[in-house]
């Protein structure tokens, strides 16, 4: 393999598959870059096998394509070498006995590979109906949802969101079994087959930091045992967690004694600072409640004092709540409500609270009370 | 106690006191901020013992002083909620049963206080005749020396920055054994006494955080066993580390076999890309070779690889060096120095290595070579 490229295209695409290698790996060859040189251009593929992460950068943007071939690396060696680099022409050489030599004018490396036939053989093959969606939609969906996923081990299908597609349908649902996140999204077009997967949290973190702010279409190649995201130069498969995500339709309520719209803004201030005085062994409990025009919010801790707040709210019904909830919670679902109000809705002081845009039905946040009256 | 005033000034001050706040202290009181209202304005005080902050706010600055008293509280809880307040007019009131109200319009909040005759007295007095220094010129100096002290607690005297002022001169001396780092500056008036201490690097480390970006000037207060720092609304006290600083001004060689003189950044990048290839176990090993008009630094790591930097230098003497040292050590020491080229002084490969600026003998930077040849 040889080949000469500009600093700042392939610190790029490094920038892709570093992503990809967790450093903490005791198997060598999964902490490994693989470069992969053909006529078309240069492939890099980082994997640990529980997620792949690959690039391509097109003949059109290489200097020099001077000998074909492969060669693994250690992802962070090269990452920092690459990145250290003066911004000019950078020759990389494999030379004999497996080693390559990486040189600009003044700086000259030689690094020890790896064996590519140790590399792991990955399928990275498409599917012939791939599911489309606008990059900006589905990081809006994870960024709106994965926060209310589990992370206990003791209930692997809730580590993941859980989607399922039906005809034109995109169900996402997120739950930790103490609150639940569900985003509606509508594909252009309808899938054949009922589709009802899980992708685990961690993955999809890894893949929303190589989300760009634009507008290009992402495709969603569904297998049974994992997921291959393709977007702009970029493949990225994740494996998917096996089980059945419980059903949690029944868990929404339709109806309900009491709907209450305020300002996101002074309710989540309101929040935030009566959360100063709770506390995580208190499981962050805030108390509400509703008289007339007014919510009142209050939380303390014994030791320290007690917080009162109090902001106008419009309420749809006579009923007046008094309910309690983690702050914790609360905040993370508001922060994910892109709106000027809010509707709270309630069934009692004992029944799930959600919360939604007034205008849309898209997004949902629940969130089980507190037992403390 | 009872005043109101606006969030955006006392958060300001807040943001100086909550600075002398460890949170790890066991000693419930040295997390507490104590607030003295007197007729002139009021005083916010911190300390652990080790250090103390203090700032004022005059009256002109307060809404209203509305009753003079003390208070204690919870350093990170008030400094928590005054931060999340909305920017209006705060109200700060000391209740019966050592509480206190903080609240606006829609906010109030409840805080048990400690008994304010349980903080610790500090004799923050000030000197007769304070030296005095430009704010900027002392960050400087700090910033271009206090990174070499020693963070190994047997020998304490290392852990600090000794000042030894004479006349008008104030030399600035770090050093943990293995290099060294010192500054000279000048007063503008001289100084009746020889002052010699260690201040330590953490208190050091604190101050910094403190300084503004302007030309204002710092008085320094001497004492036997602290220094007081006074600037703008600020008083910063530190204690001093007790013990004899060593005489070093015998390391310091004058003459050289070999001076060099390179790019500060060409020799700066270089000897950061080779020191990826160097590792901590072999305390950071790299080497220089002069050959002619050039400098090659190279480094290896057997079971990574190896790399060859080469710079070009201007040469004072036919002399040729070849020595090694800690790439860690000589990239802290070549950050200090502000200047386009610097000056590179040996006197052979087991004999301490020099740094400077050409034009200037203010700042010396020293590291000692690492046998390896």
């Amino acid at each position: 393999m040889k080949l000469s490229i500009k600093k700042n295209i392939l610190i790029e695409h490094l920038n892709y598959v570093i992503k990809g290698i967790s450093n903490k790996n005791l198997i060598p060859i999964l902490n490994c870059i693989k470069f992969e040189l053909t006529s078309d251009g240069l492939y890099l593929l980082s994997t640990d096998n529980e997620i792949a992460i690959k690039t391509f950068i097109s003949k059109n943007e290489i200097e020099n394509i001077e000998e074909k071939g492969e060669i693994v690396i250690s992802g962070r060696y090269i990452y920092d070498i690459i990145r250290k680099l003066p911004n000019e022409i950078i020759y990389i050489e494999e030379l004999i006995d497996s080693k390559v030599k990486i040189y600009t004018s003044n700086s000259s490396f030689n690094l020890n590979c790896n064996n590519p036939s140790e590399f792991p053989q990955l399928d990275l093959e498409e599917h012939k109906k791939p599911i489309v969606v606008k990059q900006k939609v589905f990081k809006n969906v994870l960024q709106q949802t994965i926060f209310a996923t589990s992370n206990q081990e003791s209930r692997p299908v809730l580590t993941g969101l859980n989607l399922n597609i039906n005809d034109k349908l995109v169900e996402c649902t997120a739950t930790d079994s103490y609150r639940l996140a569900k985003k509606m999204i509508e594909l252009e077009s309808k899938i054949d087959e009922n589709i009802n997967i899980i992708i685990p949290t961690k993955n999809l973190n890894e893949i929303m930091k190589l989300f760009s702010d634009d507008d290009e279409n992402i495709q969603l190649h569904i297998f049974s045992n994992k997921i291959i995201f393709k977007f702009s130069t970029i493949t990225f498969m994740s494996r998917l967690i096996n089980g059945t995500y419980p059903d949690t339709k029944a868990l929404i309520p339709t109806d309900f004694i009491s709907k209450i719209k305020v300002k996101l803004s002074d309710f989540y201030d309101a929040i935030d600072r009566a959360s100063l005085l709770t506390s995580e062994s208190d499981k962050n409990t805030i108390k509400l409640e509703s008289k007339n025009n007014l919510l009142i919010i209050s939380s303390n801790i014994p030791e320290i004092g007690n917080v009162e707040e109090k902001i106008s709210c419009e309420k749809e019904n006579k009923e007046e709540i008094k309910i309690a909830f983690s702050s914790k919670y609360m905040l993370e679902a508001l922060k994910s409500l892109e709106c000027e109000e809010i509707l709270l809705m309630f069934n009692g002081e004992i029944k799930p609270i959600i919360l939604k845009n007034p205008e849309s039905d898209d997004l949902i946040q629940l969130i089980l009370p507190i037992r403390t009256y």
